[in-house]
């Protein structure tokens, strides 16, 4: 098994390359634009094919690199069955099975961060990791106020679905913003500060109280990933 | 196995805590001194006793954790037996095997960056990973004008002893400046632009031709580090 994570810095997004092995077929999870060189270069190295890239969601924070990625290597992208992003080739739905030669991937509808949020199980018979996107993150969970963000459906996405997976599951947000690369979800129903004990009216409170500022790239970052990171023509 | 992996965004430093699992002795790689109160929570959550902390070097671009965490839980600290740090409680020669519940960490001594630069390998009989420090780094290798560094002991270090490791070990170095996690060893010896196809001779000439500013914390941090990176008294 192959599982690269890579750190953009300047949005500290991770983005994840999987494939099984030397030769085989390869899937990117939540793709920088400014990265793209570096993924494809990465995916020729370890002698890949680049079949398959998916963001988990609208991002608002940097700009994805699905269109480049498409363009370069003719891969098929992927978002939720209730993305607006017109350019994505296939939308994927709760309980849908990715395969790749050697691996798969479990589609969980995980809203809450925004409407079209998903997280993808993997190896979904025996779950050794979770791809997460925005809505858990490592002893946090993705802001829900904006993009039809909604704190009541996080709660459910979370505690409802990902929480019901093994707790040595493996747990893999697109961003941390101190330095932790991995979680377990054993650990983030222990010590989420923003779950942990609490009930879902006091996360809900919690959530609407927070009053963050938009992030500074939104008002580009969203218009550009609905176009999958192309410019407009 | 727990293996977890930290990101010191401002030296852009990688930090490594090992264990075999939940209630077990722990070990740490290249501790920051600034992201300690982190490493022990890291170390509380998962259940886990830290009973040692190495340094791969005396490092040049950040103050090391070492005494903060010896102070807080009374581990060991350990450095390569060339270290000038006096204080640390012990130090390691090569070949020598560092021993924790479940987990075994085989020293080489790897001088070249540093003249007390030292490699860990994990699982020694069937190597599965090696912790490089800055001695080889994913697409490049450390710097060699400092320390005692040298070029031709580098290539000694990297070629003569790293490459002879089974192409599939996991290369975990201390760092990485543009987002890249890990690698291989067979993926280091076909694409690191400073060693694939080179000469020894060609290598020791590109290295003293670098001419590399010195790290902005280089005189703060090496004095703090020959002190396991607490003040002066």
């Amino acid at each position: 098994m192959i599982q690269r994570q890579f750190f953009d810095a300047a949005s500290s997004t991770y983005t994840y390359l999987l494939a099984s092995g030397p030769g085989r077929e390869a899937l990117l999870i939540d793709p920088v634009r400014e990265k793209v060189d570096d993924y494809l270069k990465a995916v020729e190295e370890l002698s890949l094919r680049l079949v398959r890239a998916v963001d988990t969601h609208i991002h608002a924070d940097h700009v994805t690199g699905l269109g480049a990625l498409r363009d370069a290597t003719g891969c098929v992208t992927l978002m939720g069955e209730r993305s607006r992003a017109e350019c994505v080739s296939e939308r994927l739905r709760e309980g849908e099975v990715i395969h790749l030669d050697g691996v798969r991937l479990r589609v969980l509808d995980t809203p809450g961060h925004t409407d079209d949020s998903l997280s993808l199980v993997l190896d979904p018979e025996r779950p050794r990791a979770v791809f997460t996107g925005d809505v858990l993150l490592i002893r946090g969970t993705g802001r829900t106020d904006f993009q039809n963000g909604d704190p009541e459906a996080s709660w459910d996405s979370i505690v409802g679905k990902l929480f019901r997976l093994p707790d040595e599951t493996a747990v893999y947000p697109a961003h941390d913003y101190k330095g932790w690369t991995s979680s377990t979800i054993g650990e983030e129903k222990r010590y989420n500060p923003r779950l942990a004990g609490k009930t879902r009216a006091e996360y809900v409170a919690l959530m609407r109280a927070l009053n963050l500022p938009d992030p500074k790239l939104m008002d580009v970052a969203v218009s550009a990933n609905l176009r999958c990171g192309q410019s407009a023509s």
